[in-house]
């Protein structure tokens, strides 16, 4: 893993350099074997300069290299860091990862999303950070977000549906990263609506939706994920030990990230096509077999009102249908739910 | 009226200068009548120069002054401006103008109004410019939004709605523009669904509801409404003539603008109330009585699709009901209407 130096003032983007991610790629196909330096100065038509400057650059990276001087150059390790070059080896996904911002720590990966969704960057644009500084979760809460222990990372969105479609947007993210865990590590993830993402009763992570939307239509959204990957159990503060888990604890032992991310974003890939061809309602069923409050009693807080009774179901739009001991039910869009028995 | 020298690149507020404001006042306390300097520095506290200074100010603003060595100042003439002093003196409303944003000209009133919404501004928070350069319409299209011939305006809120309740806010500006149109100048409004509003069968202006929201929370929203007050039918260009129409044309002649505007905001300010506290339903129940294409058959064009049907009615979040041929009833949140018959 790369080390991480004082946070930066302006976020600053990593990966993305040609003379490296060329050089990472030679080095690739012949895992384990010099490469001299001379056949990477011919094929690339780069100096030696330009080499030493570029494999320093994939040192610091995290890339594992050893410079002989008479061998050249041996690749022995690729980081598990989301650099854009290994995110975009392999993936398969056109659209969502069509685009990466990759930095080592910014603020939060929704607000650099947000910001690039408002200067025009592409459907499907990937902001990913090592670390956020200021990582949001509902309602402006903090979210803890530490260096390479985690996957924190935003979507930009521009789908033709209304802004009521914004739940059925959280649940493309919830339902990929959860399709994605199982499948990899065969956890089963479960979603404590409306936006956490919960392993074995105690909470990984989240999504983060926000939009803009000019009448009830959405202008653009940005999916926010972030969940604990291999954050050990002994890094936890105490009173978060109880209530917060990782993948890592889980899977029962370390998960390659960027994998993992691939796998989420191709996930996301899929159902975002289905969702603006035929709405919301695939989405809406996939997240209610994740969901395992329905059917239980529970207490909700939302907009300073609390409410209780018995979770119904889920409408077509992804909201809640909770009865009353009275009998009557009622839609809700999001709260803080708490399961009472 | 002030003239209005070229664009400037950035938006220059005007009005909210406190000595030009207090001798605005006190020379309205005594109208026709000349004030002497010397009272106007004493009461004020102010230097010959800064006296001297403030009045050209006003005059720049478009006052009417008369200055007299030896009698003082006299003010013949407030202009019609919208000025935050003029805007607030007799507002009967607290939130809703509680502050004021003026600028001779801007790009665009909801621009401004979103960028200091993201700055955390007040609810409620008023943005007015004489012009905008920039004035858009629904889905970006341009809006004609000449210097002191109409009301160009945008209201942030930050009300406790999801954002299915955008087309509740759009008819919040609408109904308060239509109510006061109709009570100070006789003139029936209607809106053509789902945010234009017309005079006689042509258009005089328009309602654009931009959002930024969490999840389908609403986090602020920014209601812009513009509309022609005073142009005159020669200023038309001949391509407009036939299909736009101005406030003045059909109040048969002109219209003071600032005391129509203080009506519109106390319009909204009660009606935000109402919808705060007991939702979008009366606010729907008013914008349908303006709602003349009800029971008319239409088309409606949104996302590329074209559909034709009979209006029977809005739903309670202010989506148009359209009835097709085969007898199925649609929901449609925003189109472009036309009435076939």
């Amino acid at each position: 893993m790369p080390s991480h130096p004082s946070i930066a003032r302006r976020p600053v983007a990593w990966g993305g350099d040609h003379t490296a991610d060329a050089i990472a790629d030679l080095l690739a196909a012949s895992p384990a074997h010099h490469v001299s330096g001379e056949l990477i100065r011919k094929r690339l038509k780069l100096t030696r300069s330009a080499v030493w400057k570029a494999v320093g650059r994939l040192k610091r990276e995290g890339y594992g290299i050893a410079a002989s001087p008479h061998l050249g150059y041996r690749l022995d390790r690729e980081p598990d860091t989301p650099l854009p070059r290994l995110i975009r080896n392999g993936l398969r996904a056109r659209t969502i990862g069509g685009a990466i911002h990759a930095f080592r720590t910014v603020s939060s990966t929704n607000d650099t999303a947000l910001a690039l969704a408002e200067q025009g960057c592409p459907d499907g644009t990937l902001v990913i950070a090592e670390a956020q500084t200021g990582g949001r979760g509902r309602l402006g809460r903090r979210w803890h977000s530490p260096a390479g222990s985690g996957l924190w990372f935003s979507v930009v969105l521009r789908p033709k549906l209304a802004a009521s479609g914004a739940q059925a947007l959280t649940f493309l993210g919830a339902v990929a990263t959860a399709r994605a865990v199982r499948d990899l590590h065969g956890v089963p993830m479960t979603l404590k609506w409306p936006n956490d993402l919960f392993l074995e009763g105690r909470k990984m992570g989240g999504v983060l939706t926000e939009l803009s939307a000019e009448s009830d239509l959405i202008r653009h959204a940005v999916i926010g994920i972030g969940f604990n990957v291999n954050l050990p159990a002994a890094a936890w503060p105490p009173e978060l030990k109880a209530i917060a888990t990782s993948l890592q604890a889980a899977a029962g032992g370390p998960v390659p990230r960027v994998p993992l991310l691939r796998r989420i974003l191709e996930e996301m890939e899929t159902r975002y096509a289905f969702l603006q061809r035929s709405g919301p309602a695939a989405l809406v069923d996939e997240a209610r077999a994740l969901t395992p409050m329905i059917g239980k009693i529970v207490r909700i807080q939302h907009l300073g009102q609390v409410r209780e009774g018995t979770v119904v179901g889920m409408d077509p739009d992804g909201a809640l249908l909770l009865r009353s001991a009275a009998g009557t039910v009622e839609r809700l869009l999001a709260g803080d739910v708490s399961i009472l028995r």
